[in-house]
């Protein structure tokens, strides 16, 4: 009675998930899918890339400057560049740095060991279960940059991300940094990241080499991403399209260290298939993941931070797809080492909604993910719990056993959303599928959200900001 | 023009998956999660239970027997054994065997490079969309085993399981099979498997050792498999419920080469976690994905051939958790290098139901599997395309390269239940869940369902079979 009793106390005050920190630290080894034959012959194809095909840096005179003042080839706005000198300039960046947080505490690490899953970003439209689909409230975003970075520095204490779609954003987005975190802080810590795609197939932007210039100017982050939809943006091949990706990658990686040596580079790579019907990008396909597993085990032999993959699917709802596609996704992003993995919630509709159910939904994966990477498999003596088998004798069971009693708290990742009970219990509870079990889960959080402290002239100060740029700035739609 | 007009007629003729053959064969590595250390520790562990702790072979003397003859040790009624020498009998099993189907192009090997997938089993209940909830048609099925084997080698011409409850149910499965395949035939080829747990943990009943008796001693195989819910049939800890399972199939494994060396054998392995709020098992949770890593590294160190896993869930209906879950739970069963995967679809609610609209959706998944296992990453020069860079400007598109036109028609499993089009596509076609397109697709299936050709004197032979031995059998309830 005794030992019943202590349980069900110590159950309702701790869940199993409590033995889980806010910061993944990966203990499970990389699934490393690569022959050796195989890693020279894709990366004599990015060399080949970079050094005979050549990348277009487009629309920016400084960028190809640059390029040529360092010795690269450039002909037209095609840059080519001999692979050594590349990669040698790519071993500039580091292999991991930490992004600081207004909140110390969730300040995250990039690469290496360390693996971090943030939502999902850019989506025009959201949808819920009540209100179904509809545009993000865009009426209170007609400046939106300066709304989207004020609501990620004071509504929340996490990293974030920086807007990047026009210089001068770029730069307010800095500058509103600067206010958080201070410039000396910023010389030598990474406090925001721009994440920026490059025009695939083997194009870069404006948009890319000058939000480089005004993050890594001034010692900040990017993570750049070629997102190819094989058979358009790259050849209808997994191995041509991640070869390519990683030559576009490497390319502005180099050109970002030519800015300023060291700065914090993420190497993404967002790899789709395509439906034969409609030419529709389609998600969580074996392709796809294929490709999460080759990317992985290529950026670490260049030692870069790598983003790529996500909870990924081309679902409109969060039906049984969605979950799939995510799942398949998520899963070889999770073993394929990625270290910044946007995306990793709330995506639907092939990126084009934000999915509140979604959000919840994933977040509780996520947590299982989490457990599997911290902890892999452990093997200690006290795992292999030999004292348990004095204590129980064939077809028995070890329930009441010691082991079981010092262990069962911390033993199961215990998911939120997911409903294991019997049939007649889930009956006689309405039968809500997991949908219905997610809205109940975010309305709730968001009813008890509280804003994270903040100083008060750091929002002071944010605030006035934001309204001289709008009075300063014309309207725009973008 | 040309062009065009060829494409769309290849459109109409073929679909991207006509590449994949009816039989898996792995070119993709396998996820080796643990390192030497690991795999050491967790042997000795198996190595101590079969030698120290023992296993009990209850309510068979025959089986005890068998053991004392050949030197083990048997103290009631435990069984304990020299590790070394179980494992060299372990070794007389082969590493991978075939399967011979009613039609021989159906026939399939287990073992090695193979991986086979087959739907759910043992479940009583079914679940649709239309029908809801109910028991598997129990009408029909008074003698049910006999009306099984007879569905199976009837109404299909692949490879299935036999009867195992109880040993005369097994002899009806090995004597019908007898009637298909002849009994030349089945002295030197498995035509016929059984599927059976221990009594976890650490007890092997009489179903388990007559049945082996059955199926092994006229040279069929067998596929044991000790179901441990962790912190119940075994310690409450991943490391120490896959050793001890290692141990249970492998004393088992020993036990039926004694009976009869050669025979097939299938290492099993089912673990499940469970939910700390009732004790109920829950699927496609971190740990049994770690267990399925886990133990296809160790069950590849012995050389058995390995089930374990399935797309498993603990939902009730087909929705996002099902998906999540099955997928986790399924991902990492294909990775592991799982040989044979009962319950690769059509699971839910824990193994208690099968659903019709499940089936199809989880096998729609496997396709993308088999696409991954057989293919890897081609990395061969065409594969990477260098003709197509030649054709497609930087910024421009690959969709009208030759190199795309070569390939396009294989490049992508094609699913088909996955909505990959726009929001406004979907809408208009009344904005059907995965669920619902299942239903069309289930039922269309089973409305262009026509049994295989089967010879008529073996048709009559099976039927006059059942007919004689439900006249002979009581009637029962299991």
């Amino acid at each position: 009675m005794a030992r019943r009793t202590r349980t069900a106390r110590d159950r309702s005050k701790r869940s199993a998930n409590t033995s889980l920190s806010g910061h993944i630290r990966r203990s499970l080894p990389f699934f490393d899918v690569l022959e050796e034959e195989q890693i020279v012959r894709l990366e004599t194809q990015v060399d080949w890339i970079m050094q005979d095909v050549g990348i277009a840096f487009r629309d920016d005179p400084e960028a190809l400057q640059l390029w040529q003042q360092h010795g690269a080839r450039v002909e037209g706005d095609i840059v080519r560049a001999p692979a050594d000198w590349v990669r040698d300039l790519c071993a500039k960046a580091p292999s991991q740095f930490t992004q600081l947080a207004r909140n110390a505490a969730r300040s995250v690490t990039i690469g290496g060991k360390h693996q971090v899953f943030a939502p999902i970003y850019g989506a025009p439209f959201v949808r819920d279960l009540e209100g179904g689909r509809r545009y993000g409230d865009i009426a209170a975003f007609e400046k939106r940059h300066l709304d989207m970075l004020l609501a990620h520095m004071t509504l929340s204490d996490k990293p974030h991300l920086g807007a990047i779609t026009e210089m001068s954003r770029a730069q307010d987005s800095v500058d509103m940094a600067e206010i958080v975190f201070g410039r000396k802080t910023m010389d030598d810590h990474c406090v925001i990241m721009g994440n920026v795609n490059t025009n695939s197939p083997l194009l870069v932007d404006k948009v890319v080499t000058q939000a480089i210039r005004v993050y890594c100017g001034c010692g900040q982050g990017i993570v750049v991403v070629p997102f190819i939809l094989s058979g358009a943006m790259g050849p209808v091949s997994t191995a041509a399209s991640v070869a390519q990706a990683m030559a576009e990658a490497m390319m502005v990686c180099a050109y970002a260290q030519l800015v300023r040596p060291g700065a914090p580079f993420v190497l993404g790579n967002f790899l789709s298939s395509m439906s034969l019907k409609s030419g529709a990008p389609t998600f969580g396909m074996p392709e796809p993941v294929m490709s999460n597993y080759a990317i992985g085990q290529l950026a670490r032999r260049v030692g870069l931070p790598l983003r790529c993959g996500g909870s990924l699917t081309a679902s409109k709802i969060e039906d049984a797809q969605a979950a799939y596609e995510s799942t398949d996704s998520m899963h070889s992003t999770m073993l394929a080492g990625a270290h910044f993995v946007l995306h990793a919630a709330g995506w639907l509709e092939g990126g084009l909604c934000t999915g509140f159910e979604k959000l919840v939904m994933d977040a509780d994966r996520l947590g299982g993910y989490q457990k599997l990477l911290d902890q892999g498999l452990d093997t200690s003596d006290e795992a292999f719990a030999r004292d348990a088998y004095q204590e129980v004798d064939p077809g028995g069971h070890f329930l009441g056993s010691g082991h079981t009693l010092r262990h069962y708290q911390s033993a199961f990742y215990e998911p939120r959303l997911s409903d294991s009970e019997n049939v007649e219990s889930w009956e006689e509870a309405g039968a809500p599928d997991m949908r219905t079990r997610a809205h109940t889960r975010w309305t709730q959080l968001l009813n008890e959200y509280e804003p994270p402290p903040i100083d008060a002239g750091m929002k002071e100060a944010l605030g006035a900001f934001v309204a001289k740029r709008k009075e300063e700035l014309p309207d725009a739609w973008y």
